[in-house]
């Protein structure tokens, strides 16, 4: 069976397992999930029995051309009363949505027309990687890998942030990539210090912090990865933050099993870069989910309730930040087995 | 006075006159246009005299290094939170925030704690661009022309749609763009019919129409244009075509001007598809507003309701698709004035 038809029949499922009769969506992401159509502007209805996928005209011939296990169909109007129509034709009496899936206006809409709210079906089947999407991450984690090995060697004292964000850009690109997966980050000296820097026109100096925080998108699937590494001579200081990072990625990935609480994972990352003196500057979490999305879930920090299971892929990414001074952060991209986990971004 | 600083003023201006104490955004696209830093995870309120962000710990230096006519803060808790927390404890009672612009959950949690809906205000604030912005649009819009030129000779039988993507993609970069403002189209033969079509590894074949619609990010802002023609001898039906789209297209640009209804524009370039019989084949919209998002206010089309103001910046993008042989669309992007419109996506 085609992998987005039996995404649908997991739905269909789970809608049973949840005493629905049927789940409506307006989302891109949900809707591309399960039919592999990923275009704006459509809404889609799964039943117990059946699916469907309203959209515009324009759209109609092309999604036929792709998709011939639910139904099309373009009204004249919008998407999403075409779908609360359908509903109420069929009476499927207990429907929901997605509340974290929903745009305010289209969800409120879905909850005057006397729809449910239900989170996580979608992102449960999401969570948990299977088949050929398996295949996929791995090698968009691979490419993501490969670059480092490209690229570093051209990171020489005078280039710009923004020139290595294009060689990354490029050399993924040139492995088959489609793009980054978000706004990577290359960050030189004091820029490394803060997390989310916006990759700027400042030169790399000799010794001088670098940190490298980039992936890309591969036939839909997201990877994650960041190197951090010292150019020219490191200080004692650079090289203590930076074994303690190190320590730290290597502690929380040992931790990671199919079984484990995803804030265990955290736990074992934070003891310690905070037994190394530095726990106030680790000022973000350990890591989230990937896959269609760069942040999807499970998350792994201190609060969130989730338990790791085999095929999830997560990010495991300690860090420590010394504003003005530099920041150290090593991430991999892992798949989560039944004994431990697999590194997809591992590089020499 | 800085152009975000201005832009924080000229709301509250807005709110004056619409009988608003504040507005409360949570959106990264607001917060952005509103202080210059764009990084999710924010959310921010803007009352008659004040302005606060809140943010996680990880971006407060790093915002403060950019910032200065706001106070940004950092709680412990939920930025939503903080922000609802800030609106009591100064007593704004008649806070509002845009529906348009949140997701169900974050609009949820606002309409429960009592906020007024009203949608619009930064709408219209990004709809008319002034300033600066004015010239980071024309340079989008001047790399996404530029890039035809040099990539259109390039495009040559047996390449693919993809290398084409590339190439438009590699042209634009190297020209300063941050990458690609949209999935571009590179549409051969009847891949050319299907307005959205996902770029494929297609080969071009001799004899054969070719569209690309495409355009970039450079410095936030979007450009987009499509070109279309023939690569080889066009057949009577690709000339009768092209040419109807193309006059088609005219008419809307020489419709354009300051104080024009936005579906005039449509109307203008619809009734001459019509008239040529091939009405039942423009299967879209005319244009949307372009900016820091490549689909903003206004819409063109039979029945958004607006008026054309100098400095909103359109597309005008007529199109004719025949299903299995070929489509032509034609779209600049122009900058709307007192006297008519300035094409901005200018192509020899």
């Amino acid at each position: 069976m085609n992998i987005h038809a039996k995404r649908i029949k997991d739905l269909q499922y789970m809608l049973k397992q949840n005493g629905l009769d049927a789940l409506v969506m307006g989302r891109t992401l949900e809707i591309g999930f399960l039919t592999g159509f990923h275009l704006d502007g459509c809404a889609m209805v799964v039943s117990r029995s059946g699916a469907w996928v309203f959209m515009p005209k324009m759209l109609l011939e092309h999604f036929r051309s792709k998709v011939d296990f639910v139904t099309a169909v373009a009204p004249a109007g919008a998407m999403e009363a075409a779908a609360l129509a359908r509903v109420k034709e069929l009476k499927l009496k207990r429907a929901a949505f997605e509340p974290e899936a929903e745009t305010y206006v289209r969800g409120t809409a879905w909850r005057k027309a006397g729809l449910l709210e239900k989170d996580g079906l979608t992102g449960a089947l999401r969570a948990v990687k299977e088949g050929e999407e398996i295949e996929v991450l791995r090698k968009s984690c691979r490419i993501a890998a490969k670059a480092f090995g490209i690229v570093k060697p051209r990171i020489k004292t005078g280039c710009t942030e923004l020139s290595i964000y294009r060689e990354l850009e490029d050399t993924m690109q040139a492995m088959g990539a489609k793009g980054p997966s978000f706004n990577l980050i290359v960050g030189f000296g004091p820029n490394s210090a803060m997390p989310h820097h916006e990759t700027s026109e400042r030169k790399l100096k000799n010794n001088e912090a670098v940190l490298l925080d980039y992936g890309c998108v591969y036939g839909n699937y997201c990877s994650d990865m960041t190197r951090s590494y010292f150019h020219g001579k490191p200080t004692e200081e650079y090289k203590k933050v930076h074994s303690a990072v190190a320590a730290s990625q290597k502690a929380g990935l040992a931790k990671v099993r199919a079984g484990v609480k995803a804030r265990d994972v955290d736990a074992a990352c934070r003891n310690y870069i905070s037994d190394a003196g530095y726990g106030q500057y680790f000022i973000h979490g350990t890591g989230h989910g990937i896959g269609l999305e760069i942040h999807e879930f499970p998350r792994l920090n201190t609060t969130f309730e989730a338990v790791l299971r085999a095929g999830m892929a997560v990010t495991v990414e300690p860090g420590i930040y010394l504003h003005g001074k530099f920041g150290v952060r090593i991430e991999d991209s892992v798949l989560v087995t039944k004994t431990g986990c697999e590194i997809l971004t591992k590089t020499a």
